[in-house]
């Protein structure tokens, strides 16, 4: 599959994600003692954090919730210009939400959904973090000490959606946000889209959006913050399992993408990767890598298969669909 | 459960391992090309290998054969005077063969079986390598040139023996061999032992008897190949991947052990562990760890959980017992 | 200081580097054997190779010379259009040589040499690698098997370009190019540009300019090859003394970029670097990273210091200038 | 040199160190907060850490003192009987000091000197670590929770010791400890003994005798950590850096031992180490590996020179000596 459109470049890289969680204490717990970033700011019912390398002031906000989930998926723009740009195609797109004053740390911001309900905006104006006295690296060039506390996760690298019509919210992507398709799975001979990865910048992905088994809409699959080796998920691995916390798959590496991942659920329920290797792609014109039933096989590369779970359960959590509908959901596994 | 006997230090480490396989130049592939071993000798049916931080000319010995499985394992003595006195002990216990005129590179020894017919022997007499120009190091205490091919193996670890009688053949090793007992897993409240690993050295073990639930009996469940660190390991199983020989397992950590394994599978058929990590006991008066079912578990502290095929398979492969039989023996995975 | 122009994206990362040799043999042999990439292709007095990462057919070409050096550096446009911009703003700034028919896996390209006289190229028509069977991945995403083989490095990263007058050419870049500045060294309060390190695309630095200590013009400091994980340069370390080659610095960490480095020269005197670690930037609104004297110290955020060769060799090498010409010259390190 | 004596293994293991401190509460800074180990015990002037791998309650002690050195140096016993007749062996080479009551953790010891004056006991009882609650790991065969904090070091490896005599004290450590001599730095054509490794078990050196080349005695040179990866000696050299602890070399790889090493100075002055990497020895027949001038360089295999300050500082620091004495004297590095 030829890239529909070429990168257009108004939409930059991810810039923050906002999950849910009805266990606020406990989430935030998980994020800053056992992952190790730093809490920057909070208010009302939201804690905002960061990890080390992220330039931004906040790139993790978590807000209570009665149901995890992800809440606002944030895009950063090129330029005020190309922000206006991305508002009016989205507008025009009609699933545009319109303007809002922004949140800690950015400025106001273009709202809208995906084709499949998730929120999302782009923003330009954003608060480059300056770390207090007692958090300055002896790096000039690195926003943050690194304090050397748990899994201690550099910056957020990117997130899996699950939709009801993966093409449909792949094409909204790629056409109205200007991502490049990276690679995809495609079943039934080249019939069913299972699963696609894109990327507005050279990282593989920062967003995959994944067939939803239980057809469910609007919800998250996973959110992944980046280590810059393989060595420190393995690490990570420890941390983890020292606090109790259940680790779903790996330290393994998939086939697609490449990366090298760990899988567990942080408190609140919602199921985040501690994520390395990978590659990144610089081809203007990059061929998607497409894989079949038979290329896919379980999604690894090498390390033990991944359980059921990663197949079905996302968050929000919603009941199986009734034995009928079910079985016209192909199984699949998202990362 | 307490030491039977304090260690002798008559046998200091485990020397060789032959090694028996139907298809003799693809496991030389396998060893040679793809787990970077270097070919020291070859003779009549045999080849002869080492990795490149073996003291010993040679520490692995390839040898045609019917069906895979391992051949003689060679236990260095501290002394001649040591291998004079396990010979008479080995001797008194009724499981003593005899003594052998050595083999490539190692002197004459005292071959015996262990209770569960394993083939084993212990000598004195070692050809320290010398390294051909080609394969000499740049580092003067390093026996030979790392030479950056394939996995590139540093030195033998360890093996793991099934046994139908895990205990007589424990008590074998602690009392005619004084091996220290390190880990036990013992299921059915104290009466069932399912497996136990010793050494004779710091290494945290390099013999293990594990409840062989076929029923057999002699049979190799693995063979161990060390490497620095973690990171070796994953290398390998890109190593491994990319040349087509399968991974049953891992790479992931054990719980028993501490090890950081890959285990796959050579041409001949015998389960090959490519490992680090683990830990080195030093205490004099060690407690052997015991792991009951509960605390067990899958026998991996995190990573992917074992296949069937890991509590099942081993060299040579034999049919499965009858039903009635199969219900005494408990499943178990090795490690 | 604020970037001269927003990055504009007709070029979209670096495609490929020349290396001058007067001793390809010996090159090829450090090219192949021992950093671990394939030979694509030969052609008269080149040699064309790649990373198993690299998606094009062949990203450095060795061709045989009388002094070692950088030829042409060749840049990859966004598309065909980007390409003939760029062709034309370049030729405007009267820097441009005109059209040529391409090279081994490329298509026809513009031309032109910066300021201090470096040949450089922008090119779109790319041949993507088709591995032959042999270097086919068992990853359908890799464009080549990854054949364990001494280093092993991945793809190309950057490079580092001696000049006589830094801002010009750091200027050449950012206007002409459309890269974005990420980091500089400034002495004497604001007034010497030492270094500057730019970019294309989300890594840190693909070209960086240094102040030319000998007053020399077109030298090359040194070529990066990019390996994914920090141990793997550790590993390069010994793969490079095992095989007897002189390592002039590293594995160490660099402050300015968070380089993870091993500087060595190849048989032919250049000097190539294994590199891994930095960190990818995202900002569009990036403030470079300013460095002083005191900030900047010997470069080395830990690891040994750098030698005085780090400061005065470039290839080709050239006398030092008279003691009168040096004294305007600060003495400084390019990473 | 042939070993003068095979190793009798009454002394097993290197069992604790005491370290004195002039900055007691920032000692214990350092290694709890940075290098991440526990305070077992605080008792008068002293305080008592472990590693999260040591099997003993504490294994380094920190006493408060005007000057920093080495305080009293513990060696485990293989039994109480192994115990008994070192000290009767050294009572008779006229080094003993007698019977102690034992310190926190550890039962009566037979105290001594050796000929240079450092001070060391031999003892057998030890009381095995018992986690509090919130200290157990979720391994049953790690005494301790891995906490994640800071370089996270795992049990204590090995200390060096500057002598006036090497060769005096190294054939006390052969002939009266029982030691295995691993490896030597002689100059001189054979004549001058710079260096002596030796180690009780499989663990490449726990005790180093080396020039002291400003003639001083009872010194210490500096005192090891093991971690389990290069990568964790790599993630302390940023930790330390984070905490603006001085880094005096590495990480680098020595020639002599293997070892991959990082040196910091604690705040007390005392020289550490944070090590792995180095080799098990395991023949019996060990020949020394040799060194000479040429051989031994600079004693690094690879990475950056040792600093001056790795040949002359040592604690308690002393004066240079008179030019003439100096003269006398080969400058040499300990690792």
């Amino acid at each position: 599959m030829a890239q529909g459109n070429a990168p257009i470049h108004d939409i930059i890289h991810l810039g923050a994600v906002e999950l849910l969680t009805p266990k606020p204490d406990k989430s935030l717990w998980y994020f800053r003692d056992v992952l190790g970033m730093e809490l920057a700011h909070a208010r009302g019912e939201s804690a905002y954090l960061r990890g080390y390398g992220d330039y931004a002031t906040s790139t993790v906000k978590l807000t209570q919730s009665k149901n995890p989930g992800v809440g606002c998926i944030s895009w950063r723009a090129a330029s005020p210009q190309a922000m206006e740009r991305r508002a009016k195609a989205i507008d025009a797109s009609g699933l545009g939400l319109g303007w809002s004053e922004g949140d800690f740390g950015r400025g106001r911001s273009y709202r809208f959904r995906t084709p499949d309900g998730h929120l999302m905006e782009v923003y330009y104006e954003e608060t480059k973090y300056r770390a207090p006295e007692h958090l300055r690296s002896t790096l000039k060039n690195l926003p943050q000490k690194y304090t050397g506390r748990g899994a201690n996760v550099r910056r957020i690298d990117h997130l899996a959606l699950l939709a009801r019509d993966v093409a449909a919210n792949r094409r909204f992507a790629q056409e109205q946000l200007g991502f490049q398709l990276r690679e995809q799975v495609i079943f039934e001979n080249g019939k069913t889209e299972i699963g696609s990865w894109l990327s507005p910048t050279a990282v593989h992905h920062q967003v995959a959006f994944v067939k939803d088994v239980k057809g469910g809409s609007g919800r998250l699959h996973h959110f992944s913050m980046w280590v810059d080796n393989r060595e420190d998920v393995l690490r990570a691995a420890t941390v983890l399992t020292e606090n109790g916390v259940f680790i779903e798959a790996g330290p393994s590496m998939h086939n697609n993408s490449q990366g090298f991942y760990l899988y567990s659920y942080e408190p609140g329920g919602n199921r985040i990767e501690v994520y390395s290797g990978s590659y990144l792609v610089f081809a203007p014109d990059w061929e998607p890598v497409t894989w079949n039933e038979e290329e896919r096989g379980t999604g690894v590369y090498w390390g033990g298969a991944l359980p059921e779970s990663f197949l079905t359960y996302a968050t929000p959590d919603i009941p199986a669909p009734a034995a009928a509908a079910r079985s016209e959901v192909p199984v699949f596994d998202p990362n």
